[in-house]
């Protein structure tokens, strides 16, 4: 849409831009720059018009589409740039994205303002109000083996808290192996899911869940969530987060890669472990049991020490629950 | 449909079934019964009708629908019956279980006379010409984690063995992993693939494509592919095979489920396991190597010795290649 390339160019630039620039940039008229400013004026963007100088966006009011997050994007030196899908609202990205992927053969991320039906694991919903989180699925290809697919969750999860350190100086936890949060409260969940078949992944989409403005939670949720607003004070753009995490999780995805195990990685996500060295239970459906956990190996697995004795803990098998703080 | 319902009581039935029998167990018109007949008899079927004795099904002419599947399936001792899904014709009976798979909550199995765009492993085709195979993916839903998903596929393979052998008096073989082959003649060939996301297996389809009744073949398969008519000199019907091998998946699901690996199949599965002691071409993507087979292990991976090393080999990873015969 011409609005969202008109858009592109304001906001990747610091002073004011020519009606004229922007029209022979775009080969569209000067009447149709015009448009869609005003287009963009009512999309809430604040645009200053200035007689003999131009237009200069002024304020970016954290509003989210596709040519916010492209911007942002082309801010970062990312291996990869995924088409982006921008929903206002959507029922599901994790949903929206498996569908997509059998007919866009590229890797792509789905972004939504709010879900109708957003899911979480084991079939429980996600509340996704607009205005106040990211909601994306990315959809990516690796040429690897099945068995090794649950990493890419791993990965995920490294690449947020990357983001948001980066962003708002501070360093967020992994409850393993995928949960993230701050100061023991949850921010963030991720949902990943796969199609393989006997030779490999087809295709694996790694949804994200992230609260980023909320000031409250439903009932349920209320006492262990919390988002980056409440827990740092400030408001950051979600293009700048998406964008961010994007650019860490293709790092982060193309290390895995050269050994298509977490050999390289373990150390960074360790770091970054919640339940390292402390107490947890695990949920074995075979019976309940404290450990402690000590890390995780080469696959990803989470190593435990259960009365002396090391297990190995794969996700799917057992949930693990913290006997500390958020659960 | 009334034409399913007479036919199943014809085929359960040994002996002539009268017209006012059939109208009361159904409870529909004698009319009814008797232009429910008539179609039957226009789909091919021989149904002789005899005065005061009523209506019996001579031959059955290996006609293939959900009728002839239901009541075949009913003579099994079933742990479960999947609900039949029959097509006389569809693009890829994988395909539409995929699609199938979000809507139906139970286990089903889609079966096709033939198929417009069959496919196999690694994206390859699937050649499917009408009234001479079996094309059919059955869609599973077991609590199982992901790296346990690969092991479905060495099931399949011996459920398809166990059907041949039950109605044709023959052992067929398995080229490792999914392969099955007669005289080393490929006969069978088998797809699984899957949806998954870190907490487990969402749903398998277990593709299958049996070459029954082919006397000829395309020109690139020609030389390694041959039928089951061609080896045995038999005709069974397809409803039999098909019944047959569902009882002997779910026989085997069952005992896998028990430890949730091969170690219980390990024995049955090597015993038709055709590379065995045999000279295979390990083509690993980092260089190919000679290795001899020597069985699988409780996780199914096939384990090999390749110059004094023991290696063990994932599917997905590598292929193997017979250096002997079908290849």
């Amino acid at each position: 849409m011409l609005k969202d390339e008109v858009l592109k160019i304001l906001l990747s630039s610091g002073s004011h831009v020519s009606g004229q620039d922007i029209s022979n940039k775009l080969g569209v008229s000067r009447t149709a720059v015009w448009k869609a400013v005003t287009a963009l004026k009512n999309d809430g963007y604040d645009i200053e018009s200035v007689n003999n100088k131009g237009y200069l966006l002024t304020k970016n009011k954290s509003i989210l589409n596709e040519a916010e997050i492209e911007t942002c994007m082309h801010l970062y030196d990312c291996k990869v740039f995924p088409k982006i899908l921008y929903f206002n609202s959507i029922d599901s990205t994790n949903t929206y994205a498996k569908k997509a992927a059998d007919l866009i053969p590229s890797d792509f991320l789905v972004v939504a303002d709010t879900q109708t039906l957003g899911r979480g694991r084991l079939g429980r919903s996600w509340s996704s109000p607009s205005s106040t989180g990211i909601y994306m699925s990315l959809c990516i290809r690796p040429n690897i083996s099945l068995e090794k697919a649950s990493m890419i969750t791993l990965i995920t999860a490294m690449a947020i808290c990357d983001a948001i350190e980066e962003l708002y100086n501070i360093s967020p936890l992994i409850k393993w192996p995928n949960d993230i949060v701050i100061n023991s409260k949850k921010i963030c969940g991720i949902l990943t899911e796969m199609s393989c078949d006997m030779d490999g992944i087809k295709y694996i989409i790694s949804g994200v869940g992230i609260n980023v403005y909320d000031t409250e939670f439903p009932d349920d949720i209320k006492d262990t969530a919390s988002s980056l607003l409440l827990e740092t004070g400030t408001k950051t753009d979600r293009a700048k987060i998406i964008s961010s995490a994007i650019y860490h999780f293709y790092e982060d995805l193309d290390t895995f890669m050269q050994t298509e195990d977490m050999s390289i990685l373990k150390s960074k996500y360790e770091s970054r472990l919640a339940n390292i060295g402390r107490e947890v239970m695990i949920l074995d459906p075979k019976g309940e049991y404290p450990a402690t956990a000590l890390g995780i190996d080469e696959t990803g697995a989470l190593i435990v020490n259960a009365n002396g004795k090391i297990k190995r803990i794969i996700s799917g098998e057992v949930s693990v629950r913290g006997i500390y703080g958020y659960t």
